[in-house]
């Protein structure tokens, strides 16, 4: 299959710039001066397809770099299976996610990766990547760790919270950190602290506060900015890099920031929920609804301007990746478990098939440019997490993941509409976007085009991650 | 003329492939696969050259925007010629300038651009641009700004310094950003207090203190802090960007970088003096030889860090540029017009020719990374000055600017070895690059290849640029 | 004459305690536990007067560092006298001020000097000393430096604004800190780039912007920001301490803040007028009312919270001093100059009255407690200008210069009820503190007590400072 | 027993001056004029002793905040009991301790504080009051704050270190700190990552790693700043005031600036052993001599400049109180348990006779100023633990705790010179001091003079502390 995107504009993180993509079986071929001759030699005429991009970004397919695909949590599963969640990827022009294996205490991540591996295969639209939760980090654990770097497993997420469930303590992150500093990989943080979020959250329930809201408020910022602190300073003590994961707290920014001010190689991501969200408006609708918006780290207060302040950290690249941290559940069966009790609700929104509309409209907007749009959703979490050149770039040699992305299209979210997760209620019900995903093609092959879904279930790949290549 | 670069490593600002690169004319037509055929057309038969890159690194051609040819300056006149300089430039992978207009006091600047037109034209080997400095700031001057935006002249130098010569005071100063913030150029600021250095200067030379590393010691940090975070709150004030040149103190830095996490458009750039050269080796080397490295800002103290900060700042991306300030004198006739008073040594070091050796260097040592190098020698300065898309990237429609470097090369600098500026000493004698600019190429003419000049004078173009693309 | 202040709290910077205090003639001779008899002898029996402070404060006579008593500017004086400004100051609690000798451009200090002790000799209510401006800093300058710190006048105010009448360049300032260094002088900063200011006022009245808000407007604070930062970088550069007078934008609280966390000898004031009123409030008042709030630094907008920091900044000890900057106008023949246009009304507000009231209020209302109310007025200024001792202690040996404060009092500051100084309007009509300025001691007279002012015109002395004695 | 000091020059935080002071009983009774007369009364003549501390300074009893006399540790005790801690504290002016009551897991705090009664009562030379160690943070332990608060005892120690014997989790430092904030109490901070330590520890030893100066590199600054900046946000989530102990790592002191620069009520202890010694001279010191500064935190490196760093804190008041942390061991049979082990040496060091020496050196060495001294050790550790007014002042109505301290006197610190402490080596053999402690006074009572000790053990009462005096 051969396929030739003409006269569009092709954006890079730096730049922009007038140009064809040539596609060849799954890879790109080429990238071309506009117009179908080169030497003389009619391009256009030797392809099978060609797709007119006239009067639109040809950008590399997104990536989100934190999805839970059919998560196992607190008894239920995350209601989007690898099948339901990458074909709503697809749709929103996302052609890659990195999915978390996850390691329960008592659990062997080798023994998880190959479950994750089973769960995954055949059954996904895009490529996938796994990144490895450890939640029971011994020598075995630290061991495995090795073993999945040379599995194409380059990163490692270790958790601050949950406790019983995903918290291992300090000692145990700075063995982690140390084994990470020594192979390479990447160290991903969930950043809160657990122990004094449980107390808070047993105080609340105590005094009768059982309202999603109160899922919130027993999160404060503090407990973010702390332990996002702390992880940096293990962190520092080890060498290790360090990717904090769904940042939501300005001051967990602040943190952020200080760190790579030193030069200390820590990142930092946010997801759309805590750039247009709030703990006022969402988290705290009235009844159970705020349910829905129940994730961790949680919405937070827009009167204290946390979401202009991860707008101006993506500017200034203080947040370097926009992710989703993709979870989603029903409100009907799991979100309702938690009715009468905050801590009851499973925590988590779904965004995957939004992410690159809700970003783009930020450059609409005027929040970042067009070039920082790409870089946030597709450059740089393929640099970060070992992936660039395959993919995040539109370069000879790169996968063939493109989006045609129209500036002129726009785009309806919510139930009925734009809905392919599968949810019973949108987070995003009546956002609108200034923007379309017009089309969206995988190694050569076209998923979306035309408002269907022409991909099939069983096309994405697992893709085998090397190192970072954003340290420095 | 149809040139094809095959088998090298072409890198950009985030990443490297291996891909051909097919220049047609004066323009990239097509980055390709590596491999002679694109659909069953033998591209290397239909090209009138090939170049081999293999096992080389293809980048775009280095963009040195801080020259000074032939600038009139204290009675005397800088060693290079745009003739000199140009060639110079080339040989060294730079195939790009943006060298200074000069306004004196006056002197209508739209005359004075004129005026650098006629030095230029004809007589450069690479493409040119100019900035505009600013030395008498009234309205004619204000109303010339936009003339000079019209004609690709984007951005304009003032000075705190050089009382009599060079300084504006900063309402003047202010009255230039107001008109920056209104037509979207850049400012350009020299950062240092030249009121206190005056003082200082004059008590020196009262104590007897004549001798070349008083230049430095007259000429403290807190003089650039200082003049540095005044620049920086007038641009506050009037919303205009600022570019900081020649960035030689850590607590400057740290300023830019306050800036610049406040979300403000607030740029620095540093040379490679302030990353390898210090005031006790250099500046203060015995008897007058210290004359040879008298530039402003000076060199700062090796004992006080500066040097070290400025690497991790070009890591942290708190500078963003590296340029050279070329500004070439000879001992003879000229720096020894010092000898027994350091103020009358004519402030300037030649580096046009070695930036993108000695920057590479930094890459071999572990101080930044391949494509680091890349982005501050290349691509930032594009975008920065308003070039990205023509310069500044390999990339179809871009001109065929490209360098072939060798990473198994080998560079010695010094004189009668790869010295082709216009001086009778070289600042950089008897350093060692683990690295060698191959082939330089600049808008489809190889001008520098085995070793030989191949380039001629007038092949440089004049260069309109456009407004900044690096803002946020 | 001999006093005993009986059954009062005495309070000083870092504590308080029931006390009595013994003043014999003009110096404090003894604290003693409350109650009548020492060692058996009852020491009630043998002094001429005993004042009751049941219930009530005994703190040392509050100190004034910052006062213009007619004070030529701009073509008219300061309508307080050095008579009727220090007979307010004695109703309101201030024992004693420190005013500024003026030098003008091309005047000598100290024939200057010599001419304020004629202003103020035989004409005050309460003890004076003097601060030196200078505005014409050359050698003969400098010299006088020296010569007036053996008179007692210790500190010497410098200005970055007030181009032809106060402003010095940065040379110049650098000259004089050298000189302060040396002879251990504290020198004063008024902190506004008054080049950047002219040119913003220009611009106003050019746009018919001639509203008194356009004074606050036209000198914003990035203009406060900058030269306060400049200043402390000069200091810094020679070693000299360095007060910020005035200092009004919360900006310029963080320099001064960072300066003094790397242990520079840097200090800050400000004045009631920054802490309770504001630009939007005070300064923008219909009509040409706001002209009774011109003053410089100018009123802060209330909106970007600069007054919240600013009792922030005093709990925090980033400012270190609260006098008043009283430098009073009075509507009819003053202020009016400016009608039409805002940069001729005299800059000024009257406050010598009411600082130690203002100030209290803040205790009451819980902004500071009581005594960093006592530190902030009464004994750091003493401390900062060379005092202490003598004066801004209750102690053995100091001046018998007490207050009777009664918390439990009330004061209505207005016109026709608490005014006293020579203005036709009052700044802080309407302000109520829930305390009282019961009784004022000055070396041992009774200068108000009873709601009668019992002191005289002539009884104030010409205070000898010495060296700051609060320097790190 | 009636008591004049004359002839000396008090000093307090804030100043000095010459005065007379009378002791009568228990209390001070007047502080007078210089001279034997008071309006006619010859008190000198009515007292039964007269001190002459002509040319000596008159300080305040010294307040040493942080002590462990006999503390159980480890299987073994402090060597130091009440009474040879109290007479060496005696011998070295200090007149107050606050020592800590221990609770272990398990152990009710109200039986602790009566056994540590028991300990103390009648055995003590000096003053004493008691903070409360809680290491089992539930509810008996909360309720047992309160009760103890209304005993004297408000202050509340907790350990982020020292797993099994005194560790709290973060959940339950947070219900303690609200505990503090509803019933006013401090809230003092052991801040080292103990997680983090602990395997280091472990990892160390598994190498083979056994010297001394392991201890302190296991416990590097990363741990001690990561602590201490969690507790400031715990602080700050609860609004309680924190205290945090023994402060050696530079980076621990910035989180504390910065807390206090946003108006937290966060307070920083450091020690005489922070400030003089370090890793490599001491801890490192060959063979097992380096067993002698063993203690937590440990001693920093001084080529990182932590000591440096701790005077500088201590001048800009972002430290503001020097205790000693004595808990002294003694070689043999105490420290001696580690040898081949460093984890089994048992942490701590003895200076409770030598605090106010070693500080007054720096007053010496122009590190502090005088009154800083006095500030630190006497002044700000009464009015940060509730004592002031009482303790910590010369004043009326103060007990009568007083030392002279002769600035022309000379101390030379070693075992058989001045070593009255219980152990059988001293950490600071070799220490000449340019200062002497001559009497010592406490509550009207001679404890030491001319070289000898006259108090005796029993004096020393307990002391019932009221809520801290140093909030903001």
């Amino acid at each position: 299959m051969k396929t030739l995107i003409t006269g569009g504009t092709v954006v890079n993180a730096t730049g922009r710039a007038r140009a064809d993509v040539l596609i060849d079986g799954e890879k790109i071929a080429a990238v071309l001066a506009p117009g179908s001759s080169l030497l003389g030699f009619d391009v256009a005429a030797h392809v099978d397809v060609v797709v007119d991009a006239t009067g639109k970004y040809v950008i590399p397919g997104g990536i989100d770099a934190h999805t839970h695909m059919e998560m196992p949590f607190g008894g239920t599963f995350a209601s989007d299976t690898f099948e339901t969640g990458t074909v709503a990827a697809a749709w929103g022009g996302t052609t890659t996610i990195v999915d978390f294996v996850v390691q329960y205490p008592g659990q062997n991540p080798l023994d998880q990766y190959a479950l994750w591996h089973d769960k995954a295969a055949g059954r996904c639209a895009v490529d996938y990547g796994f990144h490895q939760i450890l939640s029971d980090i011994q020598a075995p654990s630290l061991d495995a760790m090795d073993e999945l770097v040379a599995e194409g497993v380059t990163s490692f997420k270790v958790f601050t919270a949950y406790k019983g469930v995903f918290l291992s303590d300090d000692g145990q992150i700075l063995t982690a950190m140390q084994r990470a500093a020594a192979n390479g990989a990447m160290v991903m943080g969930h950043a809160e602290n657990g122990s004094v979020i449980d107390v808070l959250v047993q105080q609340a329930l105590a005094r009768g506060e059982t309202a999603p809201i109160y899922h919130g408020l027993t999160r404060p910022w503090q407990a973010e900015e702390e332990a996002t602190h702390r992880l940096i300073m293990l962190a520092h003590l080890t060498g290790a890099p360090l990717y904090v994961v769904h940042v939501s707290a300005k001051q967990a920014v602040e943190q952020i920031a200080a760190a790579r001010g030193r030069g200390q190689n820590v990142f930092g991501e946010t997801c759309p929920q805590y750039l247009y969200l709030s703990l006022e408006e969402q988290l705290g609708a009235p009844g159970f609804e705020g349910a829905k918006w129940v994730c961790s780290t949680p919405l937070r207060s827009r009167a204290e301007g946390h979401q202009e302040h991860m707008w101006k950290a993506l500017r200034t690249n203080d947040l370097q990746v926009v992710s989703t941290d993709h979870c989603p559940f029903c409100m009907k069966d799991q979100k309702e478990l938690g009715r009468g009790d905050f801590s009851k609700i499973p925590n988590g929104i779904g965004s995957v098939e939004h992410r690159m509309d809700l970003l783009y409209q930020g450059v609409v907007t005027g929040e970042i440019s067009l070039e920082r749009w790409v870089e946030l959703c597709c450059v740089t979490p393929a640099r970060m997490f070992g992936m660039y050149g395959q993919k995040g770039v539109i370069a000879p040699g790169a996968d063939g993941d493109v989006v045609v992305y129209d500036p002129n299209g726009r785009t309806s979210i919510g139930m009925g509409k734009t809905h392919h997760m599968n949810m019973d209620y949108s987070a995003w019900e009546g956002f609108e976007i200034d923007g379309h995903v017009d089309t969206v093609i995988s190694r050569g092959t076209v998923l979306v085009d035309d408002g269907e879904f022409r991909g099939r279930v069983g096309h994405g790949r697992y893709l085998k991650r090397g190192l970072s290549q954003y340290l420095v």
